[in-house]
């Protein structure tokens, strides 16, 4: 059986990932689909809407076989570290390939511009550090490093976001020396910040703001998204709410203002002095955005503030993040659920992995389940506390098989 | 003039404090009454239901000429270490005698204790640490020491609250070389754990029940406390609600759930492993009274656990109180109100006070405010941050004035 890896969150507001699984299955003619999927917290440093379970079920509806969980420490991470957190892991479990989307869609253009990078990277790491050190963001930073070494050509321009977070994994591949294939699909524009829903792959900024606003989906909305996505947001808000920043905004406003600048300073992602403006702000903002838009600046990108805040809330240090950064093969790989084909599959590779395949919370005390069970935690506090003690068990259940 | 000292809190839960002064003054035939008042967090480890602007007020208006504000880091402390920060203030600001209520009130037992204890504090100590050993609560061993070195006669039993409380008062005298003259009267009973109002003076615990089930005051308290107090409550409610350790449920969960049992180990009153304690409990409880009981044994007292909470929440280390344990004099006294009267006799002093006298927590950036900083913060944190922010300018304004 040949086996494709998937890197997705399978966040509502993300709806490109479901459109990429169910494409890449047909183009990538594979037997079973496995996906990485980021648990409590995403990429750019937000709550997901609903809770890992719920994403894995929706997940498995749509068409993936095995739902594996990304650990926290590389789920809230730039693309670089997000990304060698997710390749091992599928390395670990032993996929053949890795398919993600891309504005480029051709695999060639990522290898070739690897190898170019190789061959630059002494440069690129100086002209990044000359526009960091002019002010610039990360990201914008990077940008204008590819371009430096001309990595931002027709074929390939790595100024934009599904081609860097492509890059990433072809380097995380790489790098890592597995030997899984990438193969990449041109990504359909979802036009990330349109205001309103109106075609049917819909933007995630108006279905997050439909949320918000009315604490409801819309028929528009509804219509947009897969079928099994909306029972899971229905079904998800029955038992709980909607994660949203605003929730934990009291939480962090606790942390900055009793926390000293020196204890800040040890949370992953406060750097530049970021502790002071955040101790100056604090009591000015009423609401999280408000407070965001406070903080935010041309080097302090929203993703970056977010991801901080996350890491605030979780407690997660630099020391907690530097222990992992240089890791490579992941200590456990965390199945979250599997089809009756994805379980198939896992039982063929069960005898030949490396790492422990855990489905249940309590089969580790590994440090990094620690610092798992705190963005869990953290994540399911705004919910009263009798009914989080029942999505807890989940966490020490088995998987979830559909 | 001649001033009286005063040791209060002026939590209408404690009513106890309000008839003692009104007592004293008469008995003492001062010119001033100056009061020492806890700030947003009670002796107990409870934070104040209203605050402490609001009871700096209200105490005005009922008597008091001067109102003080005692350190937050003595204030939730056990009796030696309360009466430490509360008598090095008054001493500070240079009052005459200070007056308190004990079951005894009889000045001359305490000052005959003081020198019989000091006779045998060796064999006091020693005794108490036996009976801590076995299992026994700080007050409970505490009562059996004294009981081995001879202090529960009948002239005066250090059995009972109040007069383990003067006692502390007058040790702090003793051992500050105060010259300070203490002075005690015999404290009403206030039938503390009586569950309903039937008398005027009335039990702290039945107006606390009042308040918490029905969320307003009934005429029978009103009745029972004074009038001041009674208009203090509910404009404090109008402006913000009435403190209680629920609210503040949700931020202990998150911190005990986010922290290493490491760095709650450093937190003030984290002793003997109830750091282990709190970890296996934090997710049993559906509120935070539910969580005290199963956190509560013989050891652990009600009282205990609740100062734990305190520092806690407002993230005070063991190094932070050390730092003040031994402290003889303030690094400054703050002023939270005064009458005319008061006004006149803290211009009669002002010159010759050694340390600072402030009443703007911006006059000075020492250590010991910005602990008060923490407490303020978190104790407002409950409260929407727009009305917040308009109670915390009071932290900026000059004393009060009535």
């Amino acid at each position: 059986m040949r086996a494709c890896g998937l890197i997705v969150e399978y966040n509502p507001f993300h709806n490109g990932h479901l459109y990429h699984q169910e494409a890449s299955r047909e183009q990538t003619d594979a037997d079973v689909t496995v996906a990485v999927m980021s648990g409590s917290f995403l990429q750019r440093g937000e709550p997901a809407i609903i809770d890992k379970f719920s994403r894995t079920k929706a997940a498995l509806y749509h068409g993936v076989d095995v739902v594996l969980e990304l650990p926290f420490i590389y789920a809230v991470q730039y693309a670089d570290l997000f990304a060698k957190g997710a390749i091992a892991t599928l390395d670990a479990i032993g996929v053949d390939t890795v398919c993600f989307g891309s504005e480029s869609g051709r695999i060639d253009d990522f290898s070739n511009h690897y190898e170019q990078f190789k061959s630059h990277e002494t440069q690129f790491h100086s002209v990044r550090q000359q526009f960091l050190n002019e002010g610039d963001s990360f990201p914008q930073a990077s940008t204008k490093a590819y371009d430096a070494i001309g990595l931002r050509s027709q074929e390939l321009d790595l100024g934009q976001p599904n081609n860097i977070l492509g890059f990433s994994y072809v380097k995380a591949i790489k790098e890592l020396h597995s030997s899984i294939q990438p193969d990449t699909i041109t990504r359909t524009k979802s036009h990330y910040h349109d205001e309103t829903i109106n075609y049917s792959i819909a933007s995630a900024t108006s279905i997050r703001k439909e949320l918000l606003e009315y604490g409801q989906l819309t028929e528009a909305s509804q219509n947009a998204l897969p079928d099994e996505t909306v029972r899971q947001l229905h079904h998800y808000a029955d038992k709980a709410l909607w994660h949203d920043w605003e929730h934990y905004f009291p939480y962090l406003q606790l942390l900055v203002q009793t926390h000293s600048h020196r204890q800040l300073q040890h949370i992953h992602g406060m750097i530049e002095g970021l502790e002071y403006r955040l101790k100056q702000t604090v009591d000015q903002a009423d609401s999280f955005r408000e407070w965001m838009s406070l903080l935010k600046t041309k080097r302090y990108t929203w993703t970056r503030l977010q991801r901080m805040f996350v890491h605030l809330l979780t407690n997660t240090t630099k020391d907690d993040v530097a222990a992992y950064d240089e890791l490579t093969t992941p200590p456990y790989v965390r199945l979250l659920g599997m089809t009756q084909t994805g379980q198939q599959w896992i039982r063929s590779k069960k005898k030949s992995l490396e790492v422990p395949l855990i489905s249940n919370m309590q089969q580790t005390d590994h440090d990094l389940m620690a610092i798992e069970e705190r963005a869990t935690d953290a994540y399911y506090l705004p919910i009263e506390p009798h009914k989080r003690r029942l999505l807890k068990q989940q966490e020490i259940k088995g998987p979830i098989i559909v």
